[in-house]
């Protein structure tokens, strides 16, 4: 049985929490941090009984093999590295952190610490995503030519959040340049990328925007478009399509149901599921239990630190191409 | 070139008209009957240039090698027997009469007669049936099992219309019980429907229904389910699904065009196509140019006298069954 | 904290065991009958801790305030009059029982004993029939004039469960003759059933079919459609239609992925989902938390023995149709 | 009645005479160059009686009110040229000319000359944009955002003709020009496109690739993103999604039937319609009924010359920006 402890009890760490006690056999969470009045009901009925005020107490007293790591983003760097130091496995949460030298820093740690090291970029463990990469891998569609993304919000964070979050490249596309370097199999070289606000939020007051779109160009040759939005009416828009040689793989959206609806006006059928916590509800599961299978196991998980590092740098990369106006090599 | 004369000229006779004129390159419809002033226009745009006051007259005095019979029900049997005496080539919209012994004759006089007949279950050239039936014969489903029809109506037909049309399952159910017998190769052996007026219609006044469910059993085993309606709010709802032993294959509807609108209430598509005119619109340009060039070829077109003797035979034994509260043996 | 002891480990009730475990957190399995030794893990995993060899002893000795009845059907009569004797509210799977005098008797013995019992009709607490249902309430394809049902499974059972499964129209279609009532909101009146042995399994050896189509006519005037198969190529094929005054309402398959491919041949995606253990995941966790939430409210139950007794009812006149060869009025 | 002479008897030329013959029935074409021995079975079926050798005879000799210019590309010029001072209205296939300077030259001569002039930019005319663009003006999506285009052709043409096209984005792309500016409703002001050659033709010879990714930044906000292939494995695949403030309105692609075959891999759909003539075949239909009935009520064309410079404005800056590896202002 190996035991957790986790760092962070919001929204997010909370389904890695529920995820663990449920459908992990071979794992339990033990030990929580920083824990407040109003988690006790929650973590009593989970079982999590060693309750402490900071990551510190419970790295130093708890009976622990493994930490997730659910802080907000500017705590995961000294998370991380006080896991490490204590040699326990870390689960962390996306990103690691905003600046490349600090990830860079992280790549080198985890690499040198022996632990075992998961970033938390679920969709790779979406059941969709892993059957349209095994459909690539079987060579379903031949060789990549064209990947076109479009990952659209169905509301944006809170102004106060927008702040923190590096912006909308390294907070919401990050996964979709993850996405690409997975599917595509290959190392971005050339980026460009226009965006705009067009909602309410004031994003430009943060030096953000709402809405963009970015070209990505392969070493390989594939060329990706990515479209992104804050702001979509029928939910969480989640669809890629991988174009190659021989035929095209696509995700389609997850519906809320399948009711269809015929009627004078027409056919009707539901919005897509709300956000990523109902959309990619599957993927938080296969991860964490991917993630203890490597545990139990002694091997290595599939999403490293350098996977973050790379999707990271692509990001910086956007970013810049965004603000200067140009396209940028990597 | 093959001349033609049509009887007939309300909407499905110009349906015809214009497919001979516009896609049969090796036929002409020359002369009409019965012409009144207010076909003048579209007769002279058509290049129809002999016209004619009765059936008799036409098949006396126009050049003509055939003969399309779009006439009203009641005058089908008298036209058939006048043309193929004079050894006109019949093409005769279904059905051919109600009355089982007369249609029973047709058949007779047809075979005697030398003459080429088609009769017009257009829905035999219906593109996606044909692919359906291709399909059906390529195994791709294997042996038949079970076979489902909807097939709903967007709106009834005048009472004066109804009267005259011998009821639901002789005017519109005729069509599936073509169908069933195309798409399965058998013969049926028993039969059982119910029904019921849910609209606003009194068709029981004229012993007639809007709504049915009905069962035929097949020789070889196949069962088929059908259900018919006369009120269908989004339009002419037509689809089969034939299940064999080794999977599924069905014709879905056809929208009046292939626009997806997604919204804050979902995702949104168009209403079926409105009626058979719309719907079947190839089929009836397909059947008529497979039987002009059967004509040409001198060989004999493939829906004839006796499919609509047998399907107006399955048509009376629902009726029956309908009637008399219990299964029905053929 | 409700306390439940569970009979019979099989396939169907590890599903509730760990429905109770994983997603009810006011309740918990804490006894299990009979326990053999392949279970020990299992039952330890799970935390069940008090492990009886018979139900009887269960009853006595285990702190428990509810049962799950997941034993053979052979054991629910005398499962449930224990348990109802004991003042344990009983969550049981379906059916009942095969013999209609027992499921009445079971009928008044619930309702005066003052336990709660729900009936594991779990198809009503599938997401996707929950908004079908919704729909339907709020009016959107207005009254009822023709239910259609495609319930087929991927494979047939073992002969040997055949043989005591009071064959496939008590086994099987009974969850369509439930789903009919519930979405109809009527009775039955009238119904008339067809049958065949089409697979390699010599079901007519044991007066059984592996395929049938049954027609039900309901007292508010609706006519229901079902065909069922035992063998169906590409999954679990299970399908709605709600067709009435104002439009159609159907549930669509669930598929095993939403990964779309294109290729030289058209477009492919996967088959339905395997078999009730997927398609219905969602139905056994949100019928278990129902039940749960009945328990710890103190009010009743949706699903009732009396459901359980008028399924069966339509499941035997089905049955004699089928016999007799002849429409059987209720 | 008015009477067309047509220049060019290849594919498309055929396609618009028979639509002329066969859909408009205000309209006939009378007149053809050149004519060689091939085209007299073909122009006697149709009608079409005074034959010339070349365009200039035509114009002299022939009693034509208007032509239809389906020459090679090449002879667009002259022909417009020598129409326009024939005062001949004017229906040209796409494009007017590869040289700016001279479609230029040509948008002055048409509005000056006093005659109607219709580009072929026939997909504006398909019923599936038509909705699309119903749908935008009614603001079912709100202001435009992101419009994404994929434009796939199923096979790259002969090398002889690529040589002359002026490469993908003036022979290929240029439609998805003037549908974005059709669709967002503004003009474009900056362009980045990439490209690449993957299949087998050695496209790269003639300074042309087969792949491209592209993005047009519009005036009003709104960013574009297209991708074009040359070697599309399932069909001609012609889809646009229009994403705006309230919603996506997309065109989804025509399929060859719409038969569903589920078996035991999943199920199955029918690939795209094979290319242009299949899948545009009504757009081809309606833009001449459109234009004919523009020349009968003396009304204005709606797809002007203009709009043919302003798209081949959009694809030399998008061929300029492949060239020299950045973004172009327009």
């Amino acid at each position: 049985m190996i035991k957790f402890g986790i760092v962070g009890l919001g929204r997010i760490g909370k389904v890695h929490l529920l995820n663990v006690q449920r459908f992990c056999d071979n794992a339990q969470i033990v030990a929580a941090c920083p824990v407040h009045s109003e988690h006790l009901d929650f973590l009593q009925t989970q079982g999590v009984t060693e309750h402490f005020d900071s990551f510190d107490e419970m790295l130093e007293l708890a009976d622990i093999d493994a930490v997730i790591i659910a802080s907000p983003t500017a705590f995961h760097f000294e998370h991380i590295v006080k896991a490490a130091r204590a040699k326990k496995h870390i689960f962390c949460e996306k990103p690691i952190d905003l600046n490349f030298e600090k990830v860079n820093e992280i790549v080198s740690i985890v690499e040198t610490s022996g632990i075992k090291f998961m970033l938390g970029f679920n969709r790779r463990f979406d059941p969709h995503v892993m059957q349209l990469k095994a459909s690539v891998k079987a060579g379903k569609a031949g060789a990549a030519r064209v990947l076109k993304i479009s990952s659209r919000d169905p509301a944006p964070p809170p102004v106060e959040f927008v702040k923190h979050s590096g912006g909308l490249f390294l907070d919401m596309s990050i996964h979709d340049f993850d996405m690409s370097r997975y599917l595509v199999g290959s190392e971005v070289k050339e980026v460009i990328a226009h965006g705009a606000v067009f909602g309410d939020l004031p994003l430009q007051d943060y030096d953000d925007i709402d809405t963009a779109v970015i070209t990505l160009i392969f070493e390989n040759g594939c060329m990706v478009q990515i479209d992104n939005s804050r702001y979509n009416s029928y939910g969480y828009d989640q669809r890629i399509e991988y174009f190659g040689e021989k035929g095209s793989i696509s995700t389609q959206n997850l519906k809320e149901n399948e009711v269809l609806i015929a009627d004078k006006d027409g056919y009707h059928t539901a919005r897509a599921k709300h956000f990523f916590i109902e959309r990619y509800e599957e993927s938080y599961r296969n991860i964490m239990i991917d993630f203890v299978n490597h545990l139990d196991r002694g091997s290595s998980p599939t999403v490293t630190a350098n996977d973050g590092l790379k999707a990271l740098k692509i990001a910086l990369a956007v970013k810049q191409s965004f603000k200067e106006k140009r396209a940028v090599q990597l």
